[in-house]
């Protein structure tokens, strides 16, 4: 069962808005087998509405619309359905008094508030607890098309409490299933090279996507079919196989961000963790602690940009900077020691290098990074060195410290 | 002169991957007077991908293509680029040369590395100095197409470096000029009312779009015709006007991040900084030190997550901590003083608070975030009480205290 999506908005066409709507539906769309063919973003203007309308009804059975349905000027949605479904727009005292519900008191009730009382004549509309601007779904000819408000927080809540239901009652689908792999220590066509043919022998029905993000690959196996317990025990047979072929180097099941992952390690093994950072900047530490509940195992970390705070706050040895150089293992090696001793924790990252795009030489070129991640006494050390750029290399740098912590604790 | 873009990956349809891309292409083409008429996101199918452009290129004369571009199976844009323009892949010495010194030695060469340096034959191929994908450049019929890699740090390198010049050069358009103005102090709608009589009375060629962000208002002139200089000096005559209004809430004429506007007045006033970070979690470190060069006025900082790193790096007093806790004016003043001293910088910035969604209370709910701003003897402080979620509770504080710095110094 396929579906498209048309988001409507000049704000998205002159990117002042990102679209983050289409992701989440396609998500949850997928969850109940309908499967997202494309999503085409429009501007709010009558014939371009309705020329994409059009196309997508021609191409699958369920379109769903978001936006332009505001009480103002620009907003012309409703108006433009109405004309492509060939109905009028009519007043409903119900919508009515949802408005005057919804605005309770915040809003001088208006002209405009009154309009969104109108909707299309020949079709179902549905409530939106959160807004003023109804859903209205309509079928033609065993096709269906649902308009829904732009702003993601309704959305959300009509598409959950109504328009999901709705849609896996009324059709017949596949059902999908989805298995992600995070792998570690591989470029991707080093990876693609070594799992070739376990791919070319897959199933027809299950389906291999590689999606890599500086130092780290998702893999992703989607299956498809009848029987919901069919299809999970093709997965589960392909996946039994991907892990002897990759074994520890897939490090996680889920799609999960890395500072989640170390976070939830180190919450189980009730340790703490800080971090001593040159070139990452507090990079690491902010992704740490942007997640909620972090203060339980990450006490803190200190930013050592100048050779001053590493010999001062880390306590790294001024022989060693002078002998070796900041960006190198050993200096790595004493601020993680020093990250534990004076943040008091478990265990600590550090890393030290030539993000760039200046500083390079011939000796560490830009991108010359040294990580280290400690555990007590026991102390792993890396160097990375590709160059993609300062913002790509400081994440890379990241990812990596991250996952040779996670390493360790294992 | 319109343009459409047209992103092409399974993991936009399935939601996996928000798509950023087409916003910031959005922005940056309206800069160079070329309009977006509508983004399509599709599947890596081949029949689809063939539809979308050439639907695309019978409606506008420019078609963006993002995504497909990777050496595995999954990536088949070049090739259906090929096709669709009668053409072949031929191989590409530059490329290649290009594909090894972006790997650079990291990663054996294989065959699926060697493919990236396969190219259509019949289209001007751009150089991807920050990745192994490059870049594609179709013209037929007085049309273009550019193929570009979907990695937004690759994508927004080709387009800032080659793509928009290219662009620009290529096509006659409509003179536009934008001038940004950065505004402190003000709520959206309190701004607006304040405009609102000299909005009013801009010429119609010139436009006024407000784009808020965490305690920042940008507001952006547009002027557009034929004749630079005509539009160039309407402009110069409203933005008078509006400094006029505006004063000092003005404080930056340029659409600048915070993090280079306090590193270039540090630079100017040979000053250094420190942070001491607890909510922000070492977020406004890392904002500093984005920038290249950053070295020159950052020291370091300590993000003292737990008090015991509060009084042990910063020498918080254990009193004040006890007295006042840690999300108390008190706290960040001692926390500034700390920072300069312990870090040994002219000024530093400070920050405790309940970025949530968590640990608020009903003397200090969540969102309650104390800022301090140093410069050797004077301490600035402010309290910033709005929740709006963990994410832009911490992104709102390091814009506060960045903002604090800048005026502190002036």
């Amino acid at each position: 069962m396929f579906a498209e999506i048309v988001t409507i908005g000049d704000e998205l066409l002159i990117g002042q808005v990102i679209d983050t709507n289409s992701a989440w539906m396609g998500q949850e769309l997928n969850k109940i087998g309908i499967e997202v063919l494309r999503v085409v973003s429009i501007r709010d203007r009558e014939e371009e509405i309705l020329e994409a309308i059009d196309n997508a009804m021609k191409r699958v059975n369920i379109v769903l619309v978001t936006g332009g349905l505001g009480p103002t000027k620009d907003d012309i949605t409703k108006q433009t359905l109405c004309k492509f479904f060939h109905t009028e727009l009519i007043f409903s005292e119900e919508v009515f008094e949802n408005v005057k519900r919804v605005l309770a008191g915040k809003i001088p009730m208006n002209a405009l508030n009154k309009s969104q009382a109108m909707v299309p004549k020949d079709c179902t509309v549905i409530n939106n607890p959160v807004g003023s601007a109804s859903v209205s779904w309509f079928e033609r000819d065993g096709k269906v098309l649902v308009s829904m408000p732009g702003v993601p927080q309704e959305m959300t809540v009509v598409m959950t409490e109504s328009v999901l239901p709705k849609l896996h009652e009324r059709f017949h689908t596949d059902v999908i299933i989805h298995q992600t792999f995070l792998v570690q220590n591989y470029p991707e066509s080093v990876l693609a090279e070594k799992l070739e043919p376990w791919e070319n022998a897959l199933p027809e029905c299950v389906k291999l996507a590689y999606l890599p993000k500086l130092g780290i690959i998702r893999l992703r196996l989607t299956g498809r079919g009848q029987r919901r317990e069919e299809i999970k025990t093709l997965l589960d047979r392909e996946k039994v196989k991907l892990e002897e072929i990759l074994g520890e180097d897939i490090f996680c099941e889920e799609d999960t961000p890395l500072e989640i992952i170390v976070g939830e390690l180190l919450k189980k093994k009730k340790l703490t963790v800080s971090t001593a950072e040159s070139c990452t900047g507090g990079s690491i530490a902010a992704r740490l602690t942007s997640i909620a509940g972090s203060s339980e195992y990450f006490n803190g970390s200190v930013v050592a940009y100048s050779n001053d705070v590493k010999t001062g706050l880390l306590h790294v040895a001024s022989e060693t900077l002078e002998r070796y150089g900041a960006v190198s293992e050993k200096t790595v090696i004493e601020m993680a020691k020093g990250a534990m001793k004076a943040l008091k924790t478990d265990c600590a990252v550090a890393t030290s290098g030539i993000a760039g795009p200046g500083g390079g030489t011939p000796d560490k070129p830009v991108g010359t990074i040294w990580i280290a991640a400690g555990y007590k006494n026991e102390i792993r050390t890396y160097k990375q060195e590709t160059n993609r750029g300062r913002a790509m290399n400081i994440e890379r740098a990241g990812n990596n410290a991250l996952l040779m912590l996670r390493d360790l604790l294992k």
